[in-house]
């Protein structure tokens, strides 16, 4: 992929701010063309639509609209997608993941990979330190958003 | 498990049969307690709300609210779950999932089972024709749906 990560991880950074300022789960993401052509934003809203189902990735994807197939598109998210994510992204062929960190959540992106997805991980501090900050203050929301009561 | 899965499915196959209805994709799902309570119903909703997100396993999922975990769940659904809906109930760790069917199409049932989800597939003869009239009479709305152009 020769699309630079960095303008395009800025955009997923911008909605999981929105969602942190929102009070919600503080992750977010967007689809893209592989031009570099935004199709669709979106962040968590578990707490703001009361919504277990609209992680982040499901919400730029909705958010995108009906498409005939997704063979031209860029995933970037700024956390390691969950399974729901990554299932998404291997369902709809989706060529490419661009992932802001996977230090503090590690999903399915290997598994992605190895089932031909190209993945880059950013590595991105202020992605790092937005999560960290959250699952140190809410514990209980972080564990609920991925499934886990513990 | 010890429910029958019997009126489980035919809560799933309502909610397809309301999707016929109203001209979308035809798979329906729900969750249930292992006690036999429905939490959420839902069906495909491509069409009806333009949503490429609201596959039936995710609509009843959604419809079930928020949940601080879904270990004591059940997830019932017309057709073999794709990757997306698999990973669905992988990442929220729900124990069991009941399928129609899995002749008109396979998904990632295989996959939960060996990650430790129990499996059943009833293998529903009016599951199939309604997937296979479906899919012989809008095969783009059904490629569409699972994210394949051909």
């Amino acid at each position: 992929m020769s699309l630079d990560p960095a303008p395009l991880l800025a955009v997923a950074r911008e909605e999981a701010l929105l969602g942190k300022s929102e009070g919600g789960v503080p992750i977010g993401a967007a689809l893209f063309t592989v031009d570099g052509e935004l199709l669709g934003r979106g962040h968590n809203r578990r707490v703001q639509d009361d919504d277990p189902s609209m992680h982040a990735e499901t919400a730029a994807f909705r958010n995108a609209g009906r498409r005939p197939h997704y063979r031209d598109t860029v995933m970037v998210t700024t956390l390691s997608p969950c399974w729901y994510c990554s299932g998404l992204v291997r369902q709809f062929a989706i060529p490419h993941v661009i992932i802001g960190e996977a230090r503090t959540f590690s999903g399915g992106h290997d598994w992605l990979a190895v089932n031909g997805t190209g993945i880059t991980v950013v590595d991105d501090p202020e992605c790092v330190a937005l999560m960290e900050e959250f699952i140190a203050a809410r514990p209980e929301l972080w564990f609920e958003d991925i499934g886990t009561s513990e």
